[in-house]
């Protein structure tokens, strides 16, 4: 009898995300729910990442009432999100209480497989919302970021999902966001934690297609053991988004390997994803081939052309090639954090700092707080002689505790402030969307009475023609994390320097 | 120590054929030649194929010349080419001598490794060609179409491998032109014939990336013992075209396979072609992701185009799935012959006029020939109704014999009629030229002073810009293959039917 192997699909939420900045609007999705459920995924990853932040920023849809749309189309899956550990959604770290209230929250309205995952991947930044998902009696996903450094072996990994393991996790994700993931490691790295953790423990594989390596890595992984991999429905993958769902699928013909999906359903999906694709024509990502300079340079390509358009602001762009090898040594001198959303962002914007004022004569204020320890604690150890600048520049001190230790309860001032917003509804749903995004969700409460715009454009129109409803398509394409202005001052003269995200 | 694993580089030849439709001019490939050349690629293909046509046809390059001026510019490569068999680069069988004649005429210029193959894998259609490239002292690469059909098994290949290396060959070539060849399938075959033949004879594979599955295929065929393999530097790969270099060099990490190639002369032939490839975008594939729905229909992309666009000339675009239906039935008919030129076209069309004057009422004359045996002979029995059918409306009887022992001596002719013609320089090469192509040489040969016309249009110009030099850019996308023209009298009427080459 051939091994089943599941599969998480991710069209919902992480294909539109990293393929059309996570612009599709749920009345796109709709259509697609019945096929969805009922073709034989493990489960559907439809909420959490950057989408609800793109709901209220962009799609003037309500986040929770997306996800329980989701809770009745699709009733015979499970549905999956992906939290930013003590982040959760947001960009800052929360106190319990609010991590616990937002899983009970998820919870309640639907959600029932948590993917928890922290930057840095230190334990200490999940285990909070661990603990929460466990107490609401939903599966908890502890997750480890996959990245590459000197100091990453295969036994720090597996030493990762062992602490996770006895956080209570119900499973182990791998989570390859930058394509990094080659086969061998693949195997090895899930070969390891199956033996370490035993072959009971379930291991879900996530990788981007961005390299054009990680379909052989995904083999591999099934061929270590891995139970569930994570796909996109073709007509919306590869590029930096995903492997596609129909090509796993055959991949497995012959082998010791089966998935159980319906290959009609899948078509149809397909079908009206191709469809809808060309809608989000203006947002789609540039990138269709494969980019395999990563693997040296450790940069994400999204976190290039952010650097280049911090470059070109200040009329720099000529010194993309300095940055670029810059950005290695303020890894090293960080203590080789993974480079993901936000550590992307810190590292590759203190290295066009580097770069164009002198190494570390200014430090942003986010880079201060990763030297200092108030993202949480990294695998190498963090330059001394920067951290003390850090602790100059900041007027901080560094911390060795976990981050949100020092946080004090937030819960009954964050409730008072979301309330008294203008078009809030009075529900803890609207509290923690204040909580998350509270530059945002003012305007988003005011405005929800109009019902969610769908920035999609018919792709027969001409391209004149009226603008994207919302008045907010202009930030165009990219993630939609928030936007940070420094100014900074270089050989006298003030520049302003604003600082995006990137992955 | 890891063993070695070679790559055969496909952007001289291949990759462009099935990205930009052989359209990229010699001038634009001569300034990465050197990178190529010092990359460390096994092989370079840069002739044979539909370039040769395609010179002729579009870009007024004469195919002898730019063989010579690769000859040159790759001094450290292998210059390799793919060879139709006893069709040699045309769309007929030649008579024995004038595949001697070709063979030696391309040896002499610079060729060192010759891809014979056989669209139906007809071993006899193969034999004269693989003689004529041994006595020429070169390479001889015997070829295996890979398809699947119920007749179709791995011992079956195995057999066909036998048969290819008491031929003489030095390496055998798995050729899968559709992307249908899929991980186990690959690992059995390459496994197998390694077993027959011996693990010291050399085995290459060729895959397309269509379906997304063949870079584990590549991966699978690498662990079974496969020597070579072959790739696309990655800018000009994914699509219907070829599975990126770099990527294959990045998988074999850590494993225990590792190719030769330099990843710096890699990284610039990369750059150079993102330059180029907009030159051409409106030769370039629409399609970009990927397709698996082939694993189930059996037809390649390339041929459901051509079909849509035939039956759209007689209004009857809704039919398409009807047709898509009939492909399968017709190709079981045939024989279960390979679907790649110039089977594709034949079954296609075939297929198209089944479903619009009813099944097998009108035979094109080229199915006439395939189930006759004039093409060769296939895997399975053809169709003996279908047989008598052919029979009666060609007025040919049905032969078994090898189709190119019922040519007489024709190079005499030839030479005269190629010599007559206008422009023609007297060199057995032009003969070759116009022996290929009689309807499209006496233009070329009458132009040809007129020097290279380059297709390729600066990105930057306005879409209303300059008209393509040359004049001939309006046959647009699609393979260079003739076009076949056929008055078809359907309930009375008189419907033009045009067939154009798929794949």
């Amino acid at each position: 009898m051939p091994k089943t192997i599941e599969v998480t699909e991710l069209i919902l939420r992480d294909a539109h995300q990293s393929l059309m900045a996570t612009r599709m609007a749920m009345e796109d999705m709709v259509p697609a729910c019945e096929d969805i459920d009922k073709a034989g995924y493990w489960s559907v990853e439809c909420w959490g990442g950057a989408t609800f932040d793109s709901c209220i920023r962009f799609l003037n849809e309500d986040p929770w009432d997306r996800l329980r749309k989701f809770r009745k189309l699709l009733p015979n899956s499970r549905l999956q999100m992906l939290l930013r550990g003590q982040n959760l959604l947001g960009y800052r770290h929360y106190e319990d209480e609010v991590v616990d209230r937002f899983v009970d929250k998820a919870a309640e309205n639907g959600m029932d497989v948590f993917r928890v995952f922290d930057a840095l991947n230190d334990i200490r930044n999940v285990r909070q919302a661990i603990k929460a998902v466990k107490k609401a009696g939903k599966h908890a996903q502890g997750t480890i970021c996959y990245t590459v450094s000197p100091l990453h072996t295969v036994t720090g990994y597996v030493e990762m999902a062992e602490q996770l393991v006895d956080l209570g996790c119900d499973s182990i994700c791998i989570k390859d966001m930058a394509a990094l993931l080659k086969p061998q490691p693949a195997y090895d790295i899930v070969k390891a934690i199956k033996e370490a953790c035993g072959e009971e423990l379930r291991i879900h594989v996530h990788v981007h297609a961005t390299t054009g390596v990680t379909m052989v890595s995904l083999m591999k992984a099934i061929e270590a053991g891995a139970d569930c991999v994570d796909t996109a429905i073709s007509s919306l993958s590869l590029g930096p988004g995903h492997n596609p769902t129909e090509s796993l699928v055959e991949m497995l013909e012959g082998t010791p390997y089966v998935t159980k999906l319906d290959k009609s359903r899948l078509l149809k999906v397909k079908e009206y994803f191709a469809g809808i694709r060309p809608r989000y024509k203006e947002y789609l990502s540039n990138i269709t081939g494969v980019e395999t300079e990563i693997f040296d340079s450790q940069i994400p390509g999204g976190m290039i052309s952010n650097m280049e358009s911090q470059l070109k602001q200040q009329g720099a762009a000529d010194r993309l090639k300095e940055v670029l090898c810059e950005v290695p040594r303020v890894r090293k001198d960080a203590g080789y954090p993974p480079l993901v959303t936000p550590s992307s962002q810190i590292v590759g914007t203190q290295a066009v700092f580097n770069v164009m004022m002198g190494r570390y004569k200014v430090l942003t204020g986010e880079f201060a707080d990763l030297m200092l320890g108030y993202y949480g604690t990294t695998l190498g150890q963090r330059d001394p002689e920067v951290i003390n600048l850090a602790h100059k520049q900041a007027r901080k001190n560094p911390i060795t505790c976990r981050p949100a230790d020092l946080l004090k309860p937030e819960w009954d001032q964050l409730r008072s402030s979301g309330l008294a917003l203008k078009g809030c509804n009075g529900s803890d749903e609207d509290v923690l969307t204040y909580a998350m995004f509270p530059q945002v969700a003012p305007k988003f409460f005011s405005t929800r009475q109009e019902g969610p715009k769908n920035l999609g454009k018919d792709p027969s129109a001409k391209p004149a023609a009226a603008p994207a409803p919302g008045g907010n398509a202009e930030t165009g394409k990219g993630p939609v994390m928030s936007t940070i202005s420094y100014d900074v001052k270089l050989n006298g003269k003030t520049h302003k320097v604003t600082v995006a995200p990137s992955a």
